[in-house]
């Protein structure tokens, strides 16, 4: 035998153990079911693509984290970095296959080789959901909706999406003559949050006049309600237009629904990317601004241009699920399911194992996740066992009770114990402990 | 704009349109709740990892087809090609975070450079079940009382479990002197379904004698029963031990639970590879014998040796949840849900998107997926929409409808229509059409 190996994976990779896949499968379960209620449907996509479709709209930021080689039939090939580019390349590449609007969401991991001090992990999941082949201000707002209610079912009450329209923005950047500095005010309002706004300002005046950088400031600033935010911005951007127009119905949309308390109208709010051409926005928690935005995104006009002349349009949102299960533990404590197994089969005897696989199935098809202990070991460790696994009951037989055919059933945690009960009364015995 | 890039797939790799992830999704589901239902828990590992973890027990054939790179820090990394290899890692590397038995699942994708042409893929999908931390027989039955009770709970009604014990071929090898060519049998044999029996025979006197290589066939060949295949190969390895006496205590199980007719004791399963020290099993449908088989397995001394020096036995099996959902595709026919959707809300007057939401919202609240057509496009255009996504029910209002509270619903199909229905009674109406 050689010399072992260190068990270690990557810096930035990480295992899952059960309580935390456990977890992680619950809340992905819930979306899921969320965004199907909405009608979106899930697809598809490969973890490796060719580096030429994945890039062609990256940034230079992207071209430096992505995991990119040459594979074994020398084609340049990469793992994707986000789950938005190889969505543009599917609807390019199956536009025939599908019908419009077309709404998707897609779970999945993706792969940076990012700085990992900051917390951040080099490969992760993302959970978006797009509404594509539509310009409608309707589908904006069912995208802000699904936002909504995906937090209201994980069970987060205390959230705020904040949203503006990166149109309004352009349009004031424009009559300011700054059109050519865009992308940069944008990088750098998009920091708001994270740096303050005498940076903000500090940064701005780096690229443009103090006056300039003032009526900026002035023009991310929220005002007490909608309407003064927005008869701000539309005077600032010159007057009326369809963006702001947009936003007005969209906003009536949300008070229709009852649910002006979780929107804000916030025209800081920019996103770093240079897609999105209308609404953009981001969602923070209540109770933990400081974590950022846990769910993200914006209208883009154009998502396939890379790779098909026909437009589509299109308006999505991605959640980060790492970030989203780190805040969900942070605000409701760690769930710390170990298992779903209701009932551990004792092993007293080991020539009764086919007998207890028999009870097992028998106690499976009441509903209960049920195990059979293998080794006839000592009870002290098949009960240490049925803790640690977080197993509420067990089931006990030794050779007595199976020339009787009865069982006793026991409580882990109470010790309570019921003995001596036929088998059909020990299946009612569970199902009236555990409800 | 610069040229357009081609929205290609790499070659072995796919994209999932909707109809197949969602019966993927619900496939994965019903596996995930019967693993579960037997205290299997879930666990992920990275899609990357060092080289030398993944290489350690890999085979020459495995290092070729490996997805191989230097990363940005030049690491030598690679994608995993099974889901064993990582498992193996995982238990040495948390082994003290753990309880023994350990039952885990993993469902993931898995990644090599074969060659397509043989249909097989470069990217999909393992779906591995094992219990580390025991040798009992009781683990082997679990293993393969699952396997049955996954194939049942999919639909599937023929199909065989067949099984042999590597040890028992081990001993009947060292009795002929044979143990040094043992690999080289095994792999041989293991070819018996694929190739038939007189090319095994063949390829058997290349490496060893006639009078060897009938003596193999003879091992191999099944008898009628499960006792005299029994009592052949005992006598052929050298009369009773243990594995004989397990493989015994497994068919009384088999027949304590009444499931004779899904599993049949057959010398020829031996599985390829090196590190299986028990039971080994294949599943072959008797409707596809031709696809092979679609769940195999078997027990393994230890696992984690490349890692630990703690010994780590286990037994466990692995689903090709692509050749599988092929298999179902045949025997049962395409599933093609196109969309979990129930009810399209269609969209008369852009106006009353608010009001559009707002009755969608309420059908959900009813537990039904609706969704909202978000453009006021000519009705056989929304109705088509219906049709391409499946939907059964739609609900329209118009200006006037609006005005008196009411909404019809019309059935997509038949197009037969419940006019003017008050807003609640509409809600009823949809609940007593979708039952």
């Amino acid at each position: 035998m050689g010399k072992l190996i260190e068990p270690r994976v990557l810096k930035g990779f990480r295992d899952f153990l059960p309580e935390t896949e456990i977890e992680r499968k619950r809340i992905q379960g819930i979306l899921e079911k969320t965004f199907e209620s909405f009608g979106f449907v899930p697809i598809d996509t490969p973890v490796l693509e060719y580096t030429e479709v994945l890039l062609g709209k990256g940034g230079g930021e992207t071209d430096k984290q992505i995991y990119r080689f040459l594979d074994n039939g020398e084609r340049d090939v990469a793992l994707r970095f986000d789950l938005t580019v190889p969505f543009a390349r599917f609807m390019a590449g199956h536009r025939q296959e599908l019908y419009l609007p077309f709404k998707r969401y897609h779970i999945a991991k993706v792969f940076r080789g990012e700085n990992t001090q900051r917390g951040r992990y080099r490969e992760f999941t993302q959970c978006d959901f797009d509404i594509v082949g539509t310009d409608s201000v309707s589908a904006d707002f069912e995208i802000l909706l699904l936002m909504y209610t995906s937090l209201k079912a994980l069970g987060v009450e205390e959230f705020s999406i904040h949203f503006s329209n990166r149109a309004v923005f352009n349009r004031f950047l424009g009559r300011m003559g700054m059109t050519e500095k865009s992308a940069d005010v944008l990088r750098i309002v998009d920091k708001l949050k994270k740096i303050g706004e005498s940076n903000v300002m500090e940064q701005l005046t780096e690229i443009t006049s103090r006056e300039n950088a003032e009526r900026v400031i002035d023009f991310i600033r929220p005002e007490a309600s909608f309407e003064e935010t927005l008869k701000k911005l539309s005077n600032l951007a010159g007057g009326d237009a369809e963006d702001t127009r947009r936003l007005s119905a969209l906003f009536s949309y949300i008070r229709e629904l009852g649910l002006e308390q979780h929107y804000r109208f916030d025209p800081s709010i920019t996103r770093g990317l240079d897609y999105y051409t209308g609404i953009v926005f981001e969602t923070f928690l209540g109770k933990l601004p400081e974590i950022g935005s846990v769910c993200s995104g914006g209208r883009y006009n154009n998502l396939a241009s890379l790779y098909t002349k026909e437009e589509i349009p299109g308006v999505g949102s991605s959640i980060g699920l790492d970030r989203l299960m780190a805040a969900l533990e942070e605000l409701k404590g760690a769930a710390f399911v170990r298992s779903g197994t209701k009932v551990l089969v004792l092993c007293l005897e080991q020539k009764l194992t086919g007998l207890y696989h028999k009870m097992a199935e028998a106690v499976r098809k009441q509903g209960y996740a049920c195990e059979v202990y293998p080794d006839a070991k000592k009870l002290n460790i098949q009960f240490s066992f049925a803790e640690k696994k977080g197993i509420p009951l067990v089931l006990i037989c030794g050779e007595e009770e199976a020339k009787n055919n009865t069982v006793n059933i026991k409580n882990v945690t109470s010790r309570e114990s019921f003995d001596g009960l036929p088998f059909t009364e020990g299946l009612k015995k569970i199902r009236e402990l555990l409800g």
